[in-house]
């Protein structure tokens, strides 16, 4: 059998297990996800095996050091995996759920009703445990994934996605509703995102240049995250206390997520006063500091930020610093350089705070707050699949909401139209 | 110039319009649009003259008598248009609109806000009434549009964009938050297509061919529409008045609709008692019937449907019927066959009226409703740009909130993530 034929007998068979789960209660999707948790439980030695499968191949390919790390299934990891499955069965079924039902005129009653997607595609990179996450969330929607992970974790992913069937088989659904692509071969993903037949929707894990490649190929809708180029503003009216607190949690709370603020803009009126205490503080948490030429003015010691430098997700210890005339000057950079992630304005202004919320066209936009907080489970949504920086379908983080699409229902008694 | 620039050109206006038009007030753009309703009312004989253009160059290269019918911009379509835009800049004002605004944990409020989608491209064939609709809705939800129309109406469209332009002029709105593209070469669509950096996202209205060619091409989401295989079950329980008259009205209220009924299903118990007296109904009224081997058991004389038939959108006075065992029988040949659009249950059963509401995986599904109901007004969302049988952004009617989008808005005191 050819890859393209594996695949499609994958994808078929995906579409028909997508029928039953959506059509499945959420008492025996809960008791899906439990199972799976019992039978990972259970299968820690069967785990443990094929993760040394993956890790010695890794030692042999040269795999770096982090990704090495990223690879291993500790016990604590396993322990995490178990934890994440309890608490997806905790969470509301968004499935079925029926809202807006109003009368019309004509007597018919609409509403909307959430349903599954059907069929999603996930792919992602080294750690295996997005294997668990992803598939516990997907079939809590009610949706059926295929699931392709990092060639180096094959092993590993194969021995989840068994228990997983364990799960699914112990709690009557198809096994079918979650498939690990078994295969290493580089065509399998050029086939997965593009068998709209099959799949409905395909979510990359990954680095930016995985998601720009699957986005430029893919023939079936692609929910996508490239980067975080955010950014904090300090306006005229900020409160000094709070402006230093946003700007300095934004940046150093975590480097390498993609909610750090990568660029600070500072009100022209506030630059002489803010930046030298900025500046202290981003020195002694070692922060490198990129500033325009007004920056400099105040701080000549910095280097010269580059024109690259507004583009850049550093996800590490730099931070370009722009000062800007006032709040226009900031939402027009903001709207030229932002990757849509998330921003933030630090300001007593009422009618700035308001302007600033609705003119950054960004897929979260905050008001005195840390960018950090742009998060699934800061946002209440109770799970997080990924963050979409796009502006179809889910934008900002995607729980199961986002993993569902809205249908319109009509209940009448006979109506016809005239 | 040649047309990959000149299209690009019309992309970056559109883009930098976009911006201004999303931060406009309500008031200026209902004003926009009241003033755009002034000027054609003004500007009746330059369209006359632009029509009589087109309509030269319709007879002079042949084109078809329904072709020229569309084309033809009639004073009483012209009061249409009028009226529509009066009706469009009534409406509700869908952006900027915040929901779901809850407290966290953490002391932020999270929550939603309407905001528009940017730059629309709308791809459409004859009628010029289109360049109206599709520019007021997308202005109404604060979005630039640039319009592809038929390059048989070219002059029309090009004359109707000029009073639209008048009408932003006079609100102080940029002119390029309506553009028609003006050239007859096909590339443009091509080019249009495939520029993600300007346009965010295409809608094309016309037929299946069309909208199949630009889905495969395109670079951008499409919210698409393609063909309407609407179905209607009589269910075992179902009251037989309510079925005729459901069944009746869904066949033939109207004919060409994208949700008119084109296969009707009978529950096996209900074959023998309801199919002649729908048979004689639909004698009356010319609609020709293509039955399944059960149905022909007691319609002898009715021709008997291929494979194809279950799939085919008559658009015309043909049905296709099949006895179906039951509601698990229907709810998989909808599955099977359906084109997602609009599917019917006729019933008294409650439980099988919400299996099926649940079950079928289509954009509008009904209970005892006739399916001619699937519309943007009978759903009452006062506009209608189109239907979408996507999955994702959009389903089913799209009014003026299919054409925003929704982002997180955060309000914070100065909290920070610890």
């Amino acid at each position: 059998m050819d890859i393209s034929q594996y695949m499609e007998a994958l994808g078929r068979s995906a579409r028909e297990a997508s029928r039953l789960v959506a059509a499945s209660s959420t008492a025996v999707r809960n008791s899906a996800l439990l199972a799976s948790r019992d039978a990972l439980d259970n299968a820690r030695a069967e785990l443990a095996d094929a993760n040394a499968q993956d890790l010695e191949r890794g030692r042999a390919n040269g795999l770096s050091a982090p990704l090495m790390d990223r690879l291993e299934l500790t016990p604590a990891r396993i322990d995490s995996m178990l934890e994440g499955l309890s608490q997806v069965a905790a969470l509301a079924d968004p499935v079925g759920s029926i809202s807006d039902l109003k009368y019309m005129p004509s007597g018919i009653q609409v509403g909307r009703m959430q349903v599954p997607l059907g069929v999603i595609g996930i792919i992602y990179e080294s750690r295996p445990n997005v294997t668990v996450d992803a598939a516990s969330l997907c079939l809590k929607s009610g949706n059926a994934t295929i699931l392709r992970g990092g060639s180096e974790a094959l092993a590993s992913n194969c021995a989840i996605a068994a228990c997983l069937k364990q799960g699914l088989r112990s709690a009557g659904l198809p096994e079918a509703a979650v498939q690990v692509v078994d295969t290493r071969d580089r065509a399998a993903v050029g086939k997965l995102i593009t068998m709209p037949e099959y799949v409905d929707v395909i979510i990359p894990r990954g680095g930016k240049s995985l998601i720009e490649r699957i986005s430029a190929d893919a023939r079936v809708p692609v929910i996508k995250h490239l980067d975080g180029v955010c950014h904090v503003f300090i306006d005229d009216s900020a409160d000094e206390e709070m402006a230093l607190n946003i700007a300095i949690n934004s940046k150093t709370q975590r480097y390498g997520t993609c909610n750090t603020m990568e660029t600070l803009l500072v009100a022209q009126a506030r630059a002489a006063q803010v930046l030298p205490r900025l500046a202290a503080r981003y020195g002694e948490l070692g922060v490198e500091l990129r500033g325009c030429s007004q920056t400099r003015e105040v701080l000549p010691e910095i280097t010269h930020a580059t024109e690259q430098d507004w583009y850049e997700e550093y996800l590490g210890p730099i931070l370009s610093v722009k000062v800007v005339a006032g709040l226009d000057d900031a939402i027009a950079h903001i709207n030229t350089y932002s990757s849509q992630h998330t921003d933030t304005i630090v300001t007593s202004d009422h009618g700035h705070a308001m302007r600033f919320l609705r003119e950054v066209d960004s897929s979260s936009v905050m008001i005195n707050a840390s960018t950090r907080f742009a998060d699934g489970f800061e946002f209440g949504l109770g799970a997080e699949i990924g963050i979409s920086t796009d502006k179809l379908h889910a934008r900002g983080p995607v729980g199961l909401e986002g993993l569902t699409s809205r249908k319109y229902v009509v209940f009448g008694e006979g109506q016809v139209r005239r």
